[in-house]
């Protein structure tokens, strides 16, 4: 199999601060499926096109942040291979059962020298998208309820200890990187874009002074048309916009950023362009950032750097 | 790594009557970059995002079609790891020496069952897509000439052996079936859908009355604006459309299919989704390919199947 | 005032062969809103950025066509003159009081000499786009709801005795011609598409052997990207679909043609450039027709000459 | 005829501060044609989709700003009698000879009491668009270099005297109110958009401390993807990017604000609707202005109250 291993963010587990406040937001604005609750008190939602149970899970807390990210993995082989080799590099890891997420399998859990929890998991029951697999259309209404992007595509985690981290994504798990920002020093990593496929980025990585911070959660959309039409959505409900619709000049995407009702960023966005593990990593110097971040603009919006959750 | 293996569809080199008028089709038409020619006679061309050296080569011939079609692999240890695998599985295979196609490595080159040529390779000379490697702008006046595809994306190519050919591409080689479509029986493979990646597919498959049969060779747009673009563009410059614009049902991609100045079919498409290989296959029943072709129209355009190079 | 006298297309009475099947297609897959039904048992429909009361009525009849075409004058005043001009001219008129019609006030309906009934109208009432006056939205859900075109558009009669109505059509109610089409002889008006305002067509006329004809009625939408949305819908939906996705050379738009229930030609449109009477129209020859139809596909689909209503 | 008196803003004379280097702007970066040069000096440039021979006058000076706005009207009887209307209304009028602005009749020059120079004129040589007044293509190579508008849409000036202008414009010229925002107070006209079309706004005034100030000149791209690339290419070129790419509230278009070499402020933009003189105003208040300005952000930028030329 050419793409074995991590496949992909399979679900970000999100703190708020008002569980209803933001499913109605995730729900309802950014137009996710409500697939379920458990007995935690957790809402869990989907992307209209993805097949998995769920991509998102929300839990009520005191603080905004990332519980979780989790990956699937391509067989329950690879989640115990990933086991014992992240245990062998030293990395502590705990299974939490199948069942402890609902309709998800065995998960394997670690965190990451930045101080998040990344979970890899092989199996989530396959609830199908709304389409049949037999001669499907190619859409169906709930591609249009609210924002609706098509899937959950990456993250961008905050912390400290990047090196460390981005050491075991890709010696370990496989992760390679597709663009890199650095410091002035042409050596410190500011920040990366890591890809365990042919995207840009299924995780990208930003050097923090705290540690376990959550930048935002993306989701895809299928045009910069729909890219717009989410900005209308979101004036029309009342989120906060951070920056956006724009490109970034970093791996091409066309964007906005936007804060759920407990201040947790999220991103829609569409673009950029395909990348291959034997592709050179584009360089970003740190004096670029802006046009890196915001390319129409090329501005340095100051949240960028110092707000997260 | 996640991504190893076969990654990509790395060239297809493609026999045409008269050289010089569809090197003027795919230069200056389809806007490739012309990068080099050989002293076989052979014209080189990449499309403006590509890094690698070439993905089309054009060899005069008495005869259109496809010569062979190209797959890059992630490491010389996997070009060998194949070769053996391809010799125990009962596939001859020849090495083709670095040098003999341009700024490229060893190629292991067999034949599929279908009759057509393929090969791999670990290694050819990165050229850069003419934006920098530091601080690049998302493209430039490349991006603009002609149709400018960004990448050769797939193929589909027909024959008899269809199903000992699925079997060498996804036992061996790593491939998985995206989408199927059956004939009235249910289980007879009339067209496949093969992914070695997260795009839809990277190589398609069609069961035909003769062998070695090249249905087209595709090229990616980003956007359906863009597509619309390529057919003014086919237009002013008298290219034959065979069909659209309109969608497929089948990968949901929105495409042109029109003929070089040979005959051979070309594609320039946008859109799909992205699929994995935990993914269920989609299936299409052969009563429902008018709508799998030509979603809009749910026409069987006769040329669909009895128009090959 | 720099736009006066006739200023749109207003309506279209449009006759079906099975009126709930019909209001299904115009309501529920086009998407327009049923605003009323009368004691005619005529049902009312407007689109959903249109703001008088509607601007397409459905009429149980046995035969599928046009009833009638009517355009908004800016005034009672105006309405007074065009009558008198008209009748001056030798045409006959019919006043139809207000009340007639739904939420209409009184309309001057003539015969053009191609056989279509024509009315003009001065007051409708407004009932307004469902966005507020004050401070609105750019749309709301309405704009989603179907197909969804933002307004009637223009339509294109079929008939013997075009030059007679062009006449009409331009000296007496103020039409200037946009593009005209010519036989062989460049003489003969083939078809001509006419603009009371900066749209490339308000009413297009096309010479056929049967007069009164129908040869479709066009709806306006915003962006290919939605002409591609109408074609998925309409097959979704089971829509004949008779052309497109493609552009038109003719007035440049982006186009689908389909069927209603009954056989009416409706199309699903968007593009074009904004044109003004002080402009040199654009002359088509007839051997041009298949780009100036079909751009991309430089095809004269026979339907478009032979099939009416 | 439909359309008469004042069609359409036909052309803006702006002053910059080094000519070349803002010809280089608005020819290479902007991607209007430069079609002369006169004895005073000034450049002369349009954009590739209008046929008048020029749609935008460079002229060197030590301060930026608009020396003129020029509205073509529909023939040489509508000038006299809009010169004499605006005499018996007691605004002197100036007539400027034909010639002396290239391949341009005679002008009917007067001053709106909100300092600008209005002309009018009837005559302006029709040099095409590059494209055959027969059988022609969509677009040609022109649409694609640079940002590449298709014509000059409007402006929006600023002054003091905003209600006696609104008064010229309106009863005396013909223009009618689209959209007006409204102070505090309900009453105050803070800024209007008025159409002579069925464009949203042919002119847009705001009310300012200062007289006879240019807020900024439009162009008019088609589509929300070409706004993106516009922003691509302001960003590949330095350009001063001051708002965008977003949405307006107000008209709904979608933009990006720019500046000259000189600080002249350009929009870029796509979108809106079609309005009528029969529609009801649409109405903002003044504490709604950040979203009719920026609809995604809500945002009231505070360079577009305090920045003009």
């Amino acid at each position: 199999m050419a793409l074995t291993g991590v496949l992909r963010p399979g679900h970000a587990q999100i703190r708020v601060l008002d569980l209803e406040a933001d499913v109605k937001l995730y729900r309802d604005v950014l137009g996710l499926e409500e697939v379920g609750r458990d007995s935690f008190g957790r809402v869990y939602l989907k992307a209209w096109d993805e097949r998995d149970h769920h991509s998102v899970v929300l839990r009520q807390a005191d603080k905004a942040g990332l519980d979780l990210m989790g990956f699937k993995v391509d067989s329950l082989a690879s989640l115990d291979k990933f086991e014992k080799d992240l245990q062998a590099h030293g990395v502590a890891t705990k299974r939490v059962p199948a069942g402890e997420m609902l309709n998800t399998g065995d998960r394997v859990s670690f965190e990451l020298p930045m101080g998040h929890t990344i979970e890899l998991y092989a199996e989530k029951k396959d609830v199908g998208n709304g389409l049949s697999y037999n001669n499907p259309a190619p859409w169906n209404a709930a591609a249009e309820r609210g924002i609706a992007p098509s899937r959950l595509d990456h993250a961008l985690l905050g912390g400290v200890e990047i090196d460390a981290s981005i050491e075991i994504l890709t010696k370990i798990l496989g992760f390679y990187p597709v663009e890199v920002l650095y410091a002035e020093d042409g050596k410190t990593v500011v920040a990366i874009w890591l890809s365990c496929s042919t995207k840009t980025h299924d995780l990208a990585l930003i050097r923090l002074p705290e540690q376990g911070k959550l930048h935002h959660v993306s989701f895809w959309l299928d045009s910069w048309e729909r890219v717009l039409r989410a900005g209308d959505i979101m004036s029309m409900n009342d989120v906060s916009v951070d920056i956006g619709p724009t490109r970034h000049g970093i791996t091409r995407g066309a964007t906005i950023y936007a804060f759920d009702r407990s201040g947790n960023r999220f991103e829609t966005f569409s673009g950029g362009y395909v990348s291959y593990p034997d592709m050179q990593p584009i360089v970003w110097s740190i004096d670029h950032l802006p046009e890196g971040l915001d390319y129409v603009q090329r501005k340095l919006h100051q949240s960028f750097l110092t707000v997260f959750s």
